[in-house]
């Protein structure tokens, strides 16, 4: 049987050598693992869009896929690196809250985190190549948590990756990701709204204000609307432009999704 | 044997997880099937370079490889799901456009399409994952185009994509691509023109205007030239620069070629 | 036993079909050499930084591991194909000086180079394709330099690519590429300074300075350090974002190392 695909999520871009790098990092555990897929493009150091393409790309793989994630401003520091199991899913990362969405999206009986040694031939300043890729290239073999050794903990998580209730009739999150069509992707999630409907989603100081729809097909051309998108996290979205382009708002910026009565 | 290489030409780009969940979506029809090759950087929604782009991406594919192209700004909407098969050479692509010039350039004899059928489990806001991908991973390992399902049709082709002949003397048509080099490449394509030669290339209203060469050395230093390019569409480049730092045109502009007598 | 990795190191980016045409030509001389890994992302025609990112490349990669590197304004013109064998690492690539510094840092006993031959069969604008990337393929597959054909001959190198010593105390370079974390790479190698430590690090005409560290970590917040990268070359950076935004030097500006007492 073959082995799992590996994918990558990192914030190493496509202009230098790092992202190779890591994949050249599995090849030397076994050759029949180069066959790699994965994305490099999260922000440099933003490690809430990391969290957000990390639960997306695990989505994509299935069951036994490694989820390598690499979005590490602490590289050298402190920071604890993470093998972690949810629901069947495998994930190797630093322990910086890029795991949030997986952690918090999973059965607490069904995920489970241990902490990876660093060794101390580990360059300070390129864990992905020297630890991060040599473990996911040993999940995708059959290795366990348990075989990479170290104890089991609980992950940090970021705060600011989850949507808070300001009262009975309002969410608020903020834009995590800004996706490649210009959509502006939201830390509030489906989830989060308790089957309740959605009556507006508002942003800015000024309370520019947009109705919600289910589907792109349904944003009124010219118009910008909020709808949940693949990965269930709600959206600001236009159908033939970004929505920035028509006042959407940028990452970073507070959402408030007022829920219907 | 090996199965032919899959090649993807998407507008997904790589700051997203979208293009390796087609890679991952061809893996899980069959592992074997995960090496592949390709490019996401189409400019979002810009099918007519897309149909450039899917052209010159069959070019590089021997006999028998798949091009799996995702431009589909019209998701979920009314627009047919194609395969196609073009001179031994298979496309799965929306049927927008796309396949505009890989159809022109086929004989009648040795080309067909039919539609792919799209199933209800398909999420509206994804078939590069949900229909497209798969059904180049099953050409890839052999399957026919009936295999694949629906009835033959006729695709629908891009007016904008050919060239028009203004009078005996002038052809026109639009730049359709820039290249990462700046070469700002046309509709109008060699074979437009009937084995005339051309007398020089204008664009914009006030007639800017430059002499035609057959290669990039012969185009002076710090200037601008016509030439046909390696897919056989004219371009107007400069040999260290982008185009467009010269005065060159912008992708849309209209490009109007004038023949010698 | 499987064959060697291949990576490309090119200037073709992501917006072209040019980067996958190069994996779709390694797998027309054998489709086990499909998978592939490699960084497109040189920028255009910038020889003296796809130097830098050819030997960064090749330090990824096992013995035997084989770099395609493609950034080449003079295609079609004079200049030669090589293959080269440096230390057991094995590069095809023009002769534009893109192997200065894996030349450079070879011991002479340990490198060598052959011309490649170039068919006429070549197309006059893409090599990369028609000449470099067949070679490599060869090369993983197990050919000879010989093999490949032709004369022994001594490289191109850049002058641009090597530090001067001004002084005793003082050894200038050029910023020869600024990485994705906004890192001012120099061609000044920790190598060149003799053993020295560096007391301060200075450019552009006003004289703008900062101090040597050894790690990211020890970079006080909101400053900017030089310290020495995971290559050896001596970098400007900041901690959290990119030095030029804290008035750190762009790419081609010349630095000074001041080396201490």
């Amino acid at each position: 049987m073959a082995p799992p695909p590996i994918a990558f999520v990192t914030d190493y871009g496509s202009g230098d050598t790092y992202a190779a790098a890591l994949s050249a990092a599995v090849w030397q555990v076994d050759p029949s693992l180069l066959a790699l897929t994965g994305m490099h493009g999260v922000p440099p150091g933003d490690v809430l869009a990391g969290a957000y393409h990390v639960k997306a790309m695990a989505a994509a793989l299935p069951r036994g896929g490694v989820v390598c994630a690499v979005v590490d401003p602490g590289v050298g520091g402190e920071r604890r690196a993470l093998a972690v199991d949810a629901g069947g899913h495998l994930f190797v990362l630093p322990d910086n809250g890029l795991v949030s969405y997986v952690w918090d999206e999973t059965p607490p009986l069904s995920r489970q985190a241990v902490s990876l040694p660093i060794s101390e031939d580990a360059s300070a300043t390129f864990h992905g190549r020297d630890v991060f890729a040599p473990a996911a290239a040993r999940l995708a073999l059959g290795a366990s948590l348990r075989d990479l050794g170290g104890d089991k903990v609980e992950p940090v998580l970021l705060d600011a990756a989850f949507a808070r209730h300001e009262s009975d009739d309002e969410v608020t999150g903020v834009v995590c990701a800004v996706d490649r069509f210009g959509n502006a992707i939201t830390t509030v999630r489906d989830a989060d709204l308790g089957g309740r409907h959605v009556s507006a989603v508002e942003w800015a100081k000024k309370g520019r204000s947009v109705l919600a729809v289910r589907t792109y097909a349904e944003i009124p051309d010219g118009a910008l609307a909020a709808l949940p998108g693949s990965a269930g996290h709600w959206e600001i979205a236009a159908r033939e432009c970004p929505a920035a382009d028509l006042g959407g708002p940028a990452r970073g910026a507070t959402v408030r999704v007022h829920l219907a009565a």
